[in-house]
């Protein structure tokens, strides 16, 4: 086995610096040297959610390839790569041949408290200084991205742009995007860079600056009915980042005739009136993650359109307050963990 | 005010032969000797939805204009019409500039158990030898159809044509759809007629012959787990007409990525598992009813291709029997109301 550090929750929900081993690497694996891992909504459900079991979260990281198995092509060492929150899969189902890993029929091997699909460990994630992966699940990262912004398009990043993609999102698209944190600032990002009209959803106008920098075209007051009711049937697309239940209704109304609100911020029950859907032929989608295809023309999309996360980049053993700011939605728009205090 | 006969309910839910008013003709009205009008799901519901109120249902018919207002343009005495469930909107509004009066802003007025918005009457049903309406809710019904069989097209049809047109169903697509009744068994003549591979998808298999009669390719039947396995992530489109509350989980599982399950058929709050959508980006949507554009295409198509509905003919003294055995799915596939014996 490897020995190297990382950041584990034990029994309580505080994160430790632990030392921690890795797999040898197998013929198809690269290790890497993770320098920068994002901060993510899902990490603090997996901290709360889990049974007490031993937990290393992180699963949007880049960082150095320092070396490589014996069958591995793709990489060298040295080379800059970005994971994200799956690192393997069955490979042979209809969804990994159609390049859509995410969705997996045996369901991928997640990143971080996922179980390794040949010897059975449970993964450990990115909040750690090395992690090993399969080469087909690391992705090349353009050399004009900072790598420390680009950690969370691996997570936050793909989740949203699947869905724009798959949307037909483009230039005369009208697309709003609800909730302003790490997932929706890098929605309103695509949305522009792919030339769509964009409006930002928010409970507040104190947004609005932040909207524009970030090159929306609008801002749309969710707490004020006139406005609301003013942009009825006004968008193409909804991309709905709010990270906890709440009623979409006032959101399919913003959706215009066969217009889709794809929802990719809370996970679980989602309750519809069928009139809401009804009333405009409106359809209701979510995504979440994304395919080997997807995520390495993503990286090439903001390779050329200069596009990362807004991050505030920590060292990491800051890490448990940026947990906790998280949780209040302290951040613009997304903790990154510097990882080099671990060496 | 104008003077005819039809069945109402009052205090209970048997229907009763009474003589009933209609407003005499406004300008752009025209009166409709209704002679077949179809027995719907939502004659069910209105009936033991209401609170005592009395109701003459009925909101598929058709019949022959009897008489014309003065500023009536499109119709004269002696023409074939037909009247689906809405008869009137703003028609200012988006929706109604769209052709979509079906979503006006405004909400249509119902056909029956609605609110004309000139006089504030309480609309009456086609359960009813005369109905007047406005012309701009009254089809030119095409000469090849039978006017009996084509009753039901003006809901149940317009019902699914709506979805399978929106969702571009034609050659190369794949269609199911779920629950084989009067909205379904239109549904899978559609979209056989559209050139779309069509799968009826059953309880039971003792619908395999219908479903081939109605030119289906293939039945599904839903309590075998192993077809259900085996057609995992088929369907481009599913319609569900299932008119009761159901778990969406095991048909969403059924469409393809990127692929939109449609229901039709039941109309309430809809309960669904994020995963179950985000799994193959998969789209959620509900339809009913139609605009007046697409009412009048749809009845071009039927004469064209010579698709009416499958239905049982009985004099409408039979009422209460047909609500009845329609509430027991004891019908292939609509019970049809001959309106000749009210004379």
């Amino acid at each position: 086995m490897r020995t190297t550090v990382g950041w584990r929750a034990d029994a309580g929900d505080t994160l430790r610096r632990v030392p921690l081993e890795r797999r040898d690497l197998r013929a198809d694996d690269v290790a890497v040297r993770v320098d920068y891992c994002g901060v993510c909504h899902t990490d603090l459900h997996a901290l709360h959610g889990r049974d007490g079991r031993p937990l290393v979260p992180g699963h949007e990281f880049t960082g150095v390839v320092t070396e490589v198995g014996p069958g591995v092509t793709r990489f060298a060492a040295g080379d800059a790569v970005a994971v994200g929150n799956i690192v393997d899969s069955c490979g042979v189902c209809r969804m990994c041949l159609l390049g859509q890993e995410n969705f997996c029929y045996e369901f991928p091997t997640l990143t971080y408290d996922g179980t390794d699909r040949h010897d059975g460990s449970t993964t450990l994630g990115g909040y750690s200084r090395e992690y090993v992966v399969r080469e087909g699940f690391a992705y090349p990262l353009p050399s004009g991205l900072d790598p420390a912004a680009a950690a969370p398009l691996l997570c936050a990043g793909i989740t949203v742009w699947e869905p724009l993609r798959a949307l037909g999102v483009g230039p005369g698209t009208r697309v709003a995007v609800a909730g302003l944190g790490g997932l929706g600032h890098l929605a309103v990002k695509f949305a522009v860079a792919l030339g769509a009209e964009t409006t930002v959803v928010s409970r507040t106008p104190d947004k609005a600056e932040d909207a524009r920098r970030l090159g929306a075209h609008d801002l749309l007051v969710s707490t004020d009915e006139g406005q609301l009711a003013a942009a009825r049937d006004r968008f193409d697309v909804l991309i709905d980042t709010i990270a906890v239940e709440h009623d979409l209704g006032p959101y399919l109304r913003l959706v215009a005739m066969d217009g889709t609100l794809s929802q990719v911020g809370y996970l679980g029950g989602i309750a519809v009136e069928t009139m809401s859907l009804l009333a405009g032929r409106k359809k209701l989608s979510s995504a979440g993650s994304g395919g080997r295809a997807e995520t390495a023309a993503m990286l090439e999309f903001c390779a050329e359109h200069g596009v990362t996360a807004d991050i505030e980049l920590v060292p990491s053993s800051k890490v448990n307050e940026a947990l906790e700011r998280l949780s209040r939605n302290d951040v613009r728009y997304r903790f990154v963990l510097d990882l080099s205090d671990l060496s």
